[in-house]
């Protein structure tokens, strides 16, 4: 690819697999491979579009050059006459969050959702024109996880046929929303509905914030960034911002009324189309994150993989070739579940995007039956895969040493935009609070003869599950799948059915809720793990071509598979899934697994297909050849403008000289 | 304190112990506490060293404040005559990385510790001063870990009486020592000493860097700053640096000498100082990470917890008070673990402290037979702690919800700023695989006879161990130390007993430390955590004054072992210690905890005694008041200079009206 000599050429050739298949595998179709291909190169080609000084930019300059990034990236898109999915996979591969983000994924979609015919209409064309740059402004500075506990008022005017939106205290200013500090010109804005003497909840409203003219915010507007946020460059490229009304007047057609409106009389009423509807964009929303999830962790990975197959430390004594820290086995066991969850990730993603269409499909036809299930499913995923994801790019920085605490590793801003995705789109705890939700009414309904269906279906087998004993006798019969499957199985069902019944001993089911949080979230996480490991042994049992792609597959997932199990070992045992000897055959499979995957590692890192541009890692890079890179980027730290340092004279030679007591400090 | 309103005194008030005896208790003495507290105050008072703006500035700005500060605070001291704690402690509080944390803390111990008498007193004096300023070069960019793989040069030339310094390769160029890119006039230099035509492998040399006139490097050294690092303020105000040697020549006695010399003629000699001294040094170091572990814990903790019980969300339906989220048990499962860690950790250092003292003593009478176990124990705590740590403050920043993302928070600095605790001064995991060679030398040596001393003298009892059952019947049993002991004892013995029957089945045991040397790590945390639990369990054997002190202590000393318990379940259970039912009850009990822990959350932080400014949060104030100022600080990024931002005409506006074809961008 990009260097010239290749200094990790030696590790390629031990590949046991067809690099260019798994591409495609992992791309998702040839198709989709050709246009990320396509559009990475565009990217990385275009000196507009360089990164590689993001860390060392101030806040404006940062801000102006996403400005700029942005776009430029919008005239290309243009002028090259891009599909949608071209575009977003270019404004993807810029690799810098921005107000486009927002507009893109959520303005427009909660336009396409919540507004009637007619609204999307008249807004949809201006949007996808960015004639008008729309944000989502949902979060207050008093309000995040709890929607209905916003406090902005929309109050209906029967007289002028208005809202009245306005920001009754200090904790009502909208907090957070991207895109709105200094570009947006429109809002999507949740406010409490008031009208005909009743407060009726939360409900969204398409509000301009600035002029169209000269960009100065309308009047009763006070608008601005809430300032700089966690990293370098990261998410300070993007204005979150902060946003208070003084009486601000929309007209009655800018609340979106699919489905619920609002009359010239001040009348409420609920629309036929179904509420459940917004839960469809929530499946959407939520399925993007983990698809963007096994992007992040694989890109850490990517880079902590080629980082430690150059990386040489102890292993001789006699001035020989040292050991590479990749065939360290705790490196292994660190770095290859890491990959493996990458891969498991990117499966479980793919999958949920069936979901989605499949849930849409149904909708249509106003079939609800597998939607509380579907959406359970999302949101824990959403949890599960960002948590891990957040974690992972932590984990791989540490194992490049002291090399990946420098932002030109990549890996401090990898970390540092990708965290908040913890937060959110439903905070990770509060997510898996509903989920465990979920769990417990899906066993409570078993009586009633309900069967559970999609990711749930295995509840309905619970009394068999209630006596699952594994029946791992070796360390080859932990790769058999159903093996996995039933731990698994038994252990999550058995996690819930246990909470269910310390649950029942409370008179208010509520109290007693809050009081097992902790199992219950245990449960939930036990559910979603079972859906990943369920979903990446689905996928191979799929036709998958190209010499050696499956078995390297099948490695990956008995990985992913048992090194879970060896981490939260603690309910597989105290569940009676599989006994300590079976735990210790798995212990032994899993390093013998390490070994498999070591060779290929390289390979399966090659497989992301990913740019050094869209890596920005010294460390990463494909050729290897990190020493003389990093040694050349620290030249170009602002601090090395001069030998000596700015400051010397005032404050360092006075201290050298014993000079300080009269220095002007 | 500070406030003038205070928000949280309804928590203040629920304390039901004695907040200023337990600030006593963490300081370590009344005397402690009075310097502690004097020393923030007077940093905390003095505009000079203002922190708010840190996240704001450019590199070059940041690192001139940086001098400034430093100039100034050495100033203060010699003008207020501190003493040395006083004057750490002064310099501890203004809490920005700088090059005298290398002078004060690597190189002038180093030459202590290393410098023979006359080297001492040469360098000392100028050391202390500050007529120097020394750095501590050691890494280099080829080597970390790997301290005999260095490849910098330091040939003796017997016709000079000098050594010539070199670095013979890309790698050879020492990479990270801090205070070396742009301020260090001195440095300790490790470069293999080459003499008599052999090489001696790596010792360490007194090199001067920079003209003390001009600041200009010396005749054949190149030396710079090697670039930004993780975070926005955080570590970029240390000037880690790169250097290399073409051809530099020291003076023979620039060597330091105490262990070993090189004589007029070339030879190489030990002198009859034992090499093992250089341990102390280590073992110095190390526990002053640890201590500095429970600061930085009890920071993040001190802001989660206060900021938890100013947030409300959720819980009222009919518009009333929203529950405290301090009060949802995930947040206290995940809060007051860590709560109870920043005390372990507290007490741990504390009792290493002793440690090292006694080691100095045992030395100083030619008493060796403690320091491989001393040196096992602070490499493994400082492990331990340090992971904990990282780890602990990114829980307390997600704790914090969406407003724990910003900079004004103070957890993402103080998160950047502390990760690289885990990788210098010994790579964490590469410690852990010394505690565990160091376990299973201690097993070996049993049969011998060698009697296991200090922290490793439970496995004296190991064959009682391996018939250990726990006899917990009850959940209030677990509250009994000798339960936790002894199943922290039984999981540690038989953890490493287990990896020491697995290596016997290897014929090359090198061979079979590498292949099991993820099981060997865990034995290894298996042991400090044991260490941990067992020095909080000890303190708690003393007098401690206070009404409710010693009671609360003991809760969090239950919280610290049982949530550990719960957390390495599989190996309480895969070793048979304890049983699934008395996991179960420990849970329960942990629960009851957390409940008793509430009402003095709050008061249990306050003890830490930290000022606004130490703690750098708006979401930590001491007075609660989170809201106002963060709506407040906003408004001070530069962003907001202007309300239409720097790039809107040529970027935005050009989108917003279908103008880009001709835009320039
Ligand atoms: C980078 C970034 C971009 C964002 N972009 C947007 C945007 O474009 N538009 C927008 O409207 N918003 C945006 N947000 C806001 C985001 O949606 C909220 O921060 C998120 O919903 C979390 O809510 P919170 O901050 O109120 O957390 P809180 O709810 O205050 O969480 C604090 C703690 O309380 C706990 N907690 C809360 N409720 C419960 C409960 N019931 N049970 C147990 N524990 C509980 C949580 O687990 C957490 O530990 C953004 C946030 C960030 C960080
Ligand atoms: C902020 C900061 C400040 C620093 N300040 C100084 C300073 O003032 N002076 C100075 O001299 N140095 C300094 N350092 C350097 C620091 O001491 C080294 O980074 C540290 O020793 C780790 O070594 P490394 O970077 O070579 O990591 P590596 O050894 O390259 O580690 C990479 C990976 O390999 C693994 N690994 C390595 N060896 C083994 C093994 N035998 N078995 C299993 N796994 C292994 C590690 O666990 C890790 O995952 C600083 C570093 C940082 C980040």
């Amino acid at each position: 690819m990009e260097g010239v000599v290749d200094h990790l050429a030696f590790e390629r050739n031990k590949a046991q697999f067809d690099v260019e298949e798994m591409k495609i595998v992992w791309a998702g179709s040839r198709q989709a491979l050709e246009i990320s291909d396509k559009m990475a190169r565009l990217v990385a080609s275009d000196p507009v579009f360089k990164k590689d000084n993001r860390a060392m930019l101030d806040r404006k300059e940062l801000f102006k050059n996403t400005l700029r990034k942005t776009a430029y990236a919008w005239k290309r898109i243009i002028e090259l006459r891009l599909s949608e999915q071209e575009a977003a996979m270019l404004r993807f591969f810029v690799d810098q969050p921005a107000f486009t983000d927002l507009h893109w994924g959520m303005f427009v979609p909660a336009i396409k959702g919540q507004g009637t015919e007619e609204q999307q209409q008249k807004w949809l064309p201006l949007a996808y024109k960015m004639q008008i740059i729309g944000c989502y402004a949902q979060t207050e500075l008093g309000h995040g996880s709890n929607v209905q506990g916003l406090e902005t008022t929309a109050r209906f005017d029967p007289k002028t046929d208005e809202f009245v939106i306005h920001s009754p205290t200090l904790t009502s200013s909208k907090w957070w929303p991207g895109g709105l500090g200094k570009v947006s010109t429109h809002g999507i804005v949740y406010a409490r509905l008031i009208t005909d003497g009743r407060d009726y909840g939360v409900h969204g409203f398409i509000v301009q914030l600035r002029s169209l003219d000269d960009h100065l915010p309308l009047p009763g507007i006070t608008v601005g960034d809430i300032g700089m946020k966690f990293g370098n460059g990261a998410y300070n490229s993007m204005d979150n911002g902060v946003l208070r009304f003084d009486h601000v007047r929309i007209p009655r057609n800018q609340m979106l009324m699919r489905v619920s409106q609002v009359t010239r009389e001040g009348k409420y009423v609920q629309s036929n189309v179904p509420r459940q509807l917004v839960y469809g964009t929530m499946v959407f929303v939520r399925q993007t994150i983990v698809s963007d999830a096994s992007t992040a962790m694989s890109r850490a990975v990517c880079i902590a993989t080629r980082y430690s197959a150059v990386r040489r430390q102890f292993g001789s004594n006699n001035g020989g070739i040292e050991t590479q820290v990749i065939d360290y086995k705790t490196q292994q066991a660190r770095l290859f579940s890491l990959l493996a969850s990458a891969y498991a990730f990117r499966f479980v993603g793919e999958w949920l995007k069936w979901l989605y269409m499949d849930v849409m499909k149904r909708l249509q036809a106003n079939d609800f039956s597998t939607l509380p299930e579907a959406h359970a499913c999302t949101a824990g995923l959403k949890s599960l895969t960002t948590s891990a994801t957040a974690d992972g790019i932590e984990e791989c920085r540490k194992l490049c040493g002291g090399h990946g605490y420098l932002c030109s590793s990549g890996l401090p801003e990898l970390f540092a935009v990708y965290v908040p995705t913890c937060t959110y789109e439903g905070d990770n705890t509060v997510l898996l609070l509903q989920v465990a939700r979920h769990l417990l009414k899906t066993i409570s309904q078993l009586g009633s003869g309900k069967k559970p269906v999609g990711t749930t279906s295995y509840i309905g087998r619970v009394e068999q599950l209630m006596r699952y004993r594994s029946n791992v006798q070796k360390g080859e019969d932990w790769l058999n799948p159903n093996a996995v499957l039933g731990a698994f199985e038994a252990r999550a069902a058995k996690k819930v059915v246990l909470c269910a019944q310390n649950l029942s001993r409370f008179t208010n089911p509520e109290e007693g809720f809050q009081e097992l949080s902790v199992d219950l979230v245990e449960a939930a996480v036990a559910h979603c793990q079972l859906i990943v490991v369920s979903k990446f042994i689905e996928k191979l049992q799929q036709d998958i071509p190209g010499k050696g792609v499956k078995q390297q597959l099948e490695v990956l997932c008995s990985i992913y598979a048992l090194s879970l199990l060896c981490k939260h070992l603690g309910e597989f045992l105290s569940t009676g899934s599989i006994n300590p000897k079976q735990a210790s055959l798995a212990n032994d499979q899993l390093r013998s697994l390490y070994s498999q995957v070591r060779p290929n590692a390289v390979a399966l890192v090659d497989a992301f297909n990913y740019t050094d541009h869209f890596l920005g890692s010294v460390l990463g890079r494909y050729d290897g050849d990190v020493y003389p890179k990093l040694y050349e980027e620290a030249w170009k730290d602002p601090l090395n403008d001069s030998v000596v340092p700015d400051g010397y004279q005032e404050y360092v030679r006075p201290m050298l000289k014993q000079q300080l007591r009269n220095a002007r400090l």
